[in-house]
């Protein structure tokens, strides 16, 4: 290894809560957030919850000294809430929308309408290309019956490939985003294990912030304290994630977090806690020897952990699946019994005129409430199943590479020691011809 | 440059035309195609139109030993369309759906309800990475008043940033699929100059199909020559594209189509032609002086020719924000409309209670109906705005990051002659450092 050169990296991370006169005191945060954006000059900076356009251009406009790139993410019907403000030039932007993010009709929880996504930004800092990712995934609102898990497994499925996929020909990727996750939670060790990524709160070698590397905390006044429970103290479900390359090494030098109070301010900036992370890159030209896999005793290990890990998802998006089948069925049966029901009135209403001079038995007012109850049925229903159907076929589909994914690692692993490393699973090794014939199930 | 090994790939691309009870003689075409591919044994067989998923496992069912591996791709409420059969192992597959496909009430095109999207399939061919990706973009329905050309543009846009930015670490791309765009149209132009992406018709050596490479004929028995009009012999609107990697340079050695008719059988495999390309890759080891870019007194004129493409695009998708905006305009003031026709109703009504004794001046049936108009108006505007809000957001998103794409291009143009060659955008020359203070717009 020779000619070693180093690059800091400055990144924060910040969940705005930026629900235009709904979030508390939302202009004046947004107020205490530019200055001091501008004031720290943080090279790179991930917000999301950016929900009004209005406010990601007057931050722009406040930020055009410190930071003159920026780009603002949109996607849905509110828009992503995903912005990203540079002190290095972006080259070049590519929005991911992820498959599933909850019901349209859950209006209450508001997910849907957000247009959920994962948005990539290229950025030249120095000689070297950085992959910058930010995004937010589906909230997560009730820990022991979450009906969005599904949906947030798929969504952590996705943004794994997309960030596998589209970093090949990065020398740094970092991620900033609100998961929605826990540490340890299903979607977090897929999207850590199948990217390589590291988390920057487990690797960083000095910490500030709260305790367990927490950005969700009982001490932030804007937090429901009830809401945290059994978790009192509070939760840790927004990261900074990074990786290098074959070319760079990277390191967090130092990492903090704010601790619910800002000083000398009357409330935080938000209802989360904002991570910076100072990252350090080291450049080397590759000897031949470094081109080797250092770490193949492990990688047969990890290899092993990923299968069990894309098992676990596809258990649970099959989950989801059976869910999803059911309420299309649901609803498939009350559109059924809404055609019967009209059916049925039209049969009543027409035997006085078949059978002239009866009396009609229905009250007009009746028969026109009934038939309009009955055409409200039959399309609110047909609308769900078109969602449902969607909603299916994206798992479905989630599902299929799924299947596909752990047969080829499991490939992998039979040809072992011959294997390279877990965080760069696509290509084999030269001269490793793949078993043509070996059935894909 | 030395160590020259070569590799050949036979690519097949068809539009299968598979709507089940309405496509003519569906199921006997399927037998065709399946019969046909499980002796021509092509290395990847791209198909579109595959709309149901039975149709594709009899398909797999069949070619379970000519092409043991396949990947149907799902989305929408019907389905992408889109399947993948191969020789070799496919190792990963990702799918990315266009966030623009038309009109959920232009249920007669239908196109929204597919689910338009591109499926890409990571496959190793020997020791080589190969990227493959299939698509079909929106239909034309008319060329003088193309309703649907901002949805296309943003559909060909967004391909060029998937296959852009997944295929860095690919040693070939490879993309089949029905573009629904004639070759010098602007959506083809902006993939091809994109991506470096090369057109095999344009490139093989030696071709044998119809003239000018058509594939939708008017020779085709399915096809309805009107519908043609004015091109009365046919269009070039399916297509094969391929590029190599900087360790491979990859050759089209031969290209054919079908010619309307098969011999031996009634009628054709679909009312598309099917395309097969014979390519071959020659892999080289790099030596220094092949790292530096070949081809650098055309590299700024292409750059400009791109800057041209994307700004005509850019202007493309203004034309559809316009449309979108003013059918929001239409759909909120009918709403309005709606809602005042409603307030006029129950204000009438309204009156005789509060003057008691007045007779209703309303016929309850006449009362009712206007009711339920009124709600239906409502909803069906309430729907529609939420619909076109997101059209909105998709195509702003597109403008936006062409925009930038614009002054990313133009940048590079002006820190010319340092600048590498056009299908590698993404990174400045060593040493070359971007102005960080540059505007962005």
């Amino acid at each position: 290894m020779a000619n070693t050169d180093s690059v800091k990296v400055r990144v924060l991370s910040l969940n705005c809560w930026g629900i235009r006169y709904l979030s508390k005191q939302c202009p004046q945060r947004y107020a205490m957030i530019g200055d001091m954006l501008c004031k720290e000059e943080h090279d790179i900076v991930l917000l999301q919850e950016v929900w009004s356009e209005k406010d990601y251009l007057s931050l722009k406009k406040k930020l055009v000294c410190s930071h003159p790139h920026s780009h603002y993410f949109k996607s849905g019907v509110i828009g992503s809430g995903l912005a990203i403000f540079s002190i290095h030039r972006i080259h070049d932007t590519f929005l991911f929308r992820y498959s599933l993010n909850g019901y349209p009709y859950m209006a209450h929880h508001g997910d849907w309408f957000g247009g959920k996504a994962v948005g990539m930004a290229v950025l030249n800092i120095g000689s070297l290309t950085a992959n910058v990712y930010v995004t937010h995934l589906h909230a997560e609102y009730c820990r022991d019956k979450d009906s969005y898990l599904p949906h947030r497994v798929v969504q952590a499925w996705e943004l794994q490939q997309f960030i596998r996929h589209t970093s090949a020909g990065a020398d740094m990727v970092i991620l900033g985003g609100d998961l929605n996750m826990h540490p340890e939670d299903l979607g977090n060790r897929l999207l850590r294990s199948y990217t390589g990524l590291q988390d920057a709160y487990l690797e960083t070698a000095k910490f500030d912030g709260c305790e367990d590397g927490m950005t969700l905390i009982a001490d932030n006044p804007f937090i429901n304290k009830k809401e945290l429970c059994p978790f009192e103290k509070g939760i840790r479900i927004d990261y900074i994630l990074f990786k290098g390359s074959t070319k760079t090494d990277i390191y967090c030098d130092y990492m903090s977090t704010t601790k619910g109070s800002i000083p000398n301010h009357p409330f935080p900036y938000s209802d989360h806690e904002a991570l910076t992370a100072g990252l350090r890159l080291e450049t080397h030209t590759l000897t031949q020897s470094d081109r080797q896999p250092k770490i193949k005793d492990s990688a047969a290990g990890k290899l092993a952990a990923l299968v069990d890990i894309v098992t676990e998802a596809r258990t649970e998006v099959k989950v989801g699946l059976h869910c999803a089948e059911g309420m299309r069925y649901t609803a498939t049966r009350t559109g059924v019994m809404g055609l019967a029901l009209l059916v049925l009135e039209l049969a009543i209403a027409a035997v006085p005129w078949l059978a002239l001079g009866t009396e009609q038995p229905f009250p007009r007012t009746s028969f026109y409430l009934l038939a309009a109850l009955c055409f409200a049925i039959l399309l609110t229903t047909f609308m769900l199943y078109i969602f449902y159907t969607m909603e299916l076929k994206a798992l479905q589909g989630a599902e299929d590479q799924m299947r596909l994914a752990v047969g080829s690692l499991q490939e992998k692993l039979r040809g072992f020691p011959l294997a390279q490393p877990h965080n760069a699973p696509r290509r084999p090794p030269e001269g490793h011809e793949p078993s043509a014939l070996a059935p894909e199930e």
